[in-house]
């Protein structure tokens, strides 16, 4: 059986002025986030921009050119700020189509009569993609080349993209992640914790204070796709941390 | 006395692995959004980048020419993983210094022998650089230019924002926020939605299911700074769905 290619790097593009306002806390890129590192895929980037066709369609055609994939989220409904599969079929240079699909599913489930302009709109993906299916809604996503389009709505979006996942990463490399509590200034271990990044270019070093001060404290993190080069290097830092506190 | 111009438009530039690996849910891009919504000024673009140079500096050189202002989180501290002056520097092609200030103060506060050299790297900002002071801490953001670089921890970011946020938006213009609360499916409403965003260029109008379907609910959202034309296109609206629940 053939061996499917499997994105090691993705970005995610949030689609929504209602990010941008403060109006929502982003929610989607947050979970992708979480998914992505368990499944072994590095997310490289977020970007949040608002309901506007050339901002959607210059970082849609930066992202997908740099990363193996893109996710979107957002912008696939049917009212007028909903303008990502337009984006989308743009940045392609491709036409929107209305999905035979789709319309079979919708006119199915709202009958003739409820297949109304946003309905209808809610149909249309670029010429040539894929359905994303989920059970949480009748109008899917689209794939198209690299790129997902999947919903805003985080229970959608969490449904689509599980449906995805299985194109991402390496199930046998998922990343796994470390973390040491810390009760030093930063600035007492930066050097030596800067040596033992030195000696593990497979294992992402990196500390988090949570307050800074004489009284501080916060966590070092560690996170890798090698688990025996993540317990050496763990059993590193914690040496060292020792022998500062000794 | 003479008028500061303040900056229309801003991008928010988050650093950090932490965002990207879903181990942290991003918190001070959501702040300043609500900050600068209240300010009046328009967060353009939020871009979340990992803690590499070539990242950093990219996004960076890409956002400042873009918007009025970048506002940047993260990256500042001890650490080998605090890579931020060094890329904000070689964005602006010019080399880092030791503030005199900043060696001054935090000399003061640790003293001669607690100036180790994770503190030494506190005091490095690009040159030409102006401090950002708060009192949350002793190292100090930057600002150099358009460009405000401001620490990851939250409380600290928080603190650096309130002092920086003189600069950005327009204290008479703040945008203004209605929301009013919908129990129909979109696709009842869209076409009449739209029709009513044609008509008020300056009120940006959004439509936010919580669930979808039938039983579907939801928010529209309507905001401006311009507080007689928001009231008009509110009442617009609610006629609107009256009149398709009537």
């Amino acid at each position: 059986m053939k061996q499917r290619i499997k994105h090691q790097t993705a970005a995610m593009l949030v689609i929504g002025n209602e990010v941008l306002s403060g109006r929502t806390r982003e929610a989607n890129a947050w979970l992708a986030a979480q998914k992505l590192f368990n499944k072994g895929c590095k997310l490289a980037e977020i970007a949040v921009v608002p309901d506007q066709a050339d901002a959607i369609v210059n970082s849609l055609n930066r992202l997908r050119k740099q990363f193996d994939a893109v996710i979107t989220s957002g912008g696939i409904g049917p009212t007028h700020d909903d303008i990502t599969m337009d984006a989308v079929a743009r940045a392609f240079a491709t036409t929107l189509i209305e999905h035979r699909i789709i319309v079979q599913a919708m006119t199915e489930h709202f009958g003739e009569d409820g297949m109304n302009d946003g309905r209808r709109r809610m149909t249309r993906v670029p010429q040539g993609a894929k359905l994303i299916r989920c059970e949480k809604t009748i109008a899917p996503g689209a794939c198209i080349d690299n790129v997902y389009v999947l919903a805003g709505v985080p229970d959608i979006f969490a449904s689509q993209l599980e449906s995805i996942l299985l194109d991402f990463g390496d199930e046998q490399r998922p990343y796994i992640r470390h973390e040491i509590d810390v009760s030093l200034p930063e600035s007492l271990f930066a050097k030596a914790l800067a040596d033992i990044q030195q000696c593990y270019n497979d294992v992402e070093i990196g500390s988090y204070p949570h307050r800074c001060g004489p009284d501080s404290y916060g966590k070092i993190c560690l996170s890798s796709q090698e688990a025996d080069r993540l317990s050496a290097a763990m059993h590193d830092v914690e040496a060292m941390l020792q022998a500062i506190n000794s």
